[in-house]
């Protein structure tokens, strides 16, 4: 595969060689909603966990719109996120314009989130543009694996396919979505079924069997394409969006009418025509305190005898460990969490709780 | 037994009935040198654990010497401790005259501390009166059992014997030293063996066997009487404690260059008649981060889910802990230390290290 056409074929890239043209027609969606519960008391109400500093280089959601920076140009990034973190987008996104930041009142999912976003671009003459839509809060690297897999994948994106990233398993993690890729349809597969979180058995057949691959929530397609869907397989969530209108505020009543349904459930896994780039670069959901240790956390000094693969964030203060192992030790105002990695989901569970009892602390 | 005549029969108790007057021959001698390194890292070179208050009701040292109260008066009571925490004893104990806190400008271990304040004594016309010497930094519950215990002690002293106080065990501790008791004597036991640390099957017979207790570093006797077996044992301590003088203060040359020996191993295994009474107290000698959640530690609020044996330091704050057992969670200036249990006693070494590369933490 020497080079791609995107969108009729405006632009060339040698793949190999990187980005010699910014293209013009792809915009970037970023998903900036999440509460980010399992990392807390870090990631709070005030401030979750895609607006922190998680893995060094400035927060995620900044690292996110930065490798963006390659395939489009800021006035085509739409950052969609919750009404409460306009300031702090803002305050994050100098570079981006203001009308970009759609401001949800509630959070309904990500398909409503994503056919928001495609309906701005329709009501901005941008309907036949790609979307590459892209979670937040994960830790990719390095950027030129990123630009260059989207941009693969934008070819057959162009062409009207739905398009997801694959990322190939190196162990059988029970945790993430699997996409089952199917036959080469030239420079990309045909994903054949979605399975959401399998048991540690059927995980194990999927890395040993190499046709299965996570599903990074990161996707490639034409607006006029995923509304074309969304308005087959999710009617209400179409009108219901008609109403919401083209940001980047919107009438809270209106919008927390809208169907609760996550993209990959509601259209994904019905659609004809869903295909797979994989993706070559090194990637991690971050999803929880074990996780942003595999991607590379560090916050504080840390001292440890006979210890290991514990988290540490405790910032501007030394943490001693003697004698232990698969912890998180997480410090943040008033709170000092110490965690066993098997309780890492469960995080989750004890701020909800909290959030009854010390609303405060949440 | 109904009563107890203490030196010459002056005053009579009977022992059921608690003290109905003060006594006016026996002191308090509280040894109050240690550095608690293994309570790092709330206890520190700057305020060393019996001047914390470790479990609440006071520091541990102010709990010590009011539970000498109902025994000696203030006048009667010595602290000896380093040189370097005179402003500590002074500000904590505003009772005690200035001129009974012995300031030890370098440890030399027991023998030294005791013999010190044992001279102090016959210098102040007191060498027929009883020592009640201990440690300032244990868990003693109630103090009315101490001061029975110590009262029944006083009897024997009062006849010559250095008489110790045995603990019945109720686990086969492998970190204390052991007593073994032959023969009674009429209202006390004579100890015929010491042991230190046993190995876990020793300790296990030990506790099997019913004739070993341990040994809590608490003693009675005679000023004189520890004095003539110093002289009689250890000539050369001796003849350096007339050197030192009888303070408060002393050279530090000449202090620095008294032998370095405990009174168990220097005196107590070697002396003919030597006793024990069984305490009537629980108690536990707070040797470590463990041992304090044994004793009743609890400070700042703590949040826990699937946890146990967990013992939290972290004043002020709310530490939540999730999925973790055995482990010690303690905050204290700009650090936090998490250690599990079976690394309790390593803490020490820890500090040690510490101490050559970050003296300012320790």
């Amino acid at each position: 595969m020497a080079g791609y056409a995107v969108s009729g074929g405006r632009v060339m890239w040698p793949a190999s060689a990187g980005i010699e043209t910014m293209p013009d027609n792809i915009w970037g969606i970023v998903l900036a909603g999440g509460r980010g519960t399992r990392f807390w008391p870090v990631s709070t109400r005030a401030r979750p966990k895609q607006f922190i500093d998680l893995l060094g280089g400035g927060t995620l959601l900044q690292q996110t719109v930065r490798r963006l920076g390659a395939l489009c140009s800021p006035a085509r990034v739409l950052i969609v996120t919750g009404a409460e973190y306009s300031a702090l987008a803002r305050e994050q996104l100098p570079g981006i314009p203001e009308e970009n930041i759609l401001l949800e009142p509630c959070p309904r999912n990500t398909s409503a989130s994503i056919g928001w976003a495609a309906g701005v671009m329709a009501s901005r003459g941008a309907a036949g543009d790609l979307m590459a839509v892209v979670p937040s809060d994960h830790s990719i690297r390095p950027d030129e694996g990123f630009t260059s897999t989207l941009l693969r994948a934008a070819v057959p994106a162009s062409e009207g396919w739905l398009m997801t990233l694959g990322i190939r398993p190196d162990r059988p993690a029970t945790g993430y979505g699997y996409l089952e890729a199917g036959e080469s349809m030239g420079g990309f597969l045909r994903v054949v079924s979605f399975r959401e979180k399998p048991d540690a058995a059927t995980a194990a057949s999927y890395l040993a069997g190499g046709r299965h691959f996570w599903n990074a929530g990161i996707f490639m397609w034409k607006a006029e394409a995923i509304l074309e869907e969304i308005g087959r397989l999710l009617p209400d969530l179409a009108s219901g969006l008609t109403a919401v209108g083209t940001g980047p505020g919107c009438d809270p009543e209106v919008f927390g009418a809208l169907p609760v349904i996550s993209i990959d459930y509601g259209v994904m896994e019905k659609a004809g025509r869903v295909g797979m780039v994989e993706a070559a670069f090194e990637w991690d959901d971050v999803g929880d305190w074990p996780a942003a240790r595999r991607a590379g956390i560090a916050r504080g000094g840390i001292l440890q005898v006979d210890s290991g693969d514990c988290t540490v964030w405790n910032p501007g203060r030394l943490t001693v460990i003697l004698g232990v192992r698969g912890l998180s030790i997480v410090e943040a105002g008033d709170v000092t969490l110490v965690m066993s990695d098997e309780y890492s989901q469960k995080l989750r569970d004890v701020v909800a709780e909290l959030e009854r009892e010390r609303p405060d602390l949440v």
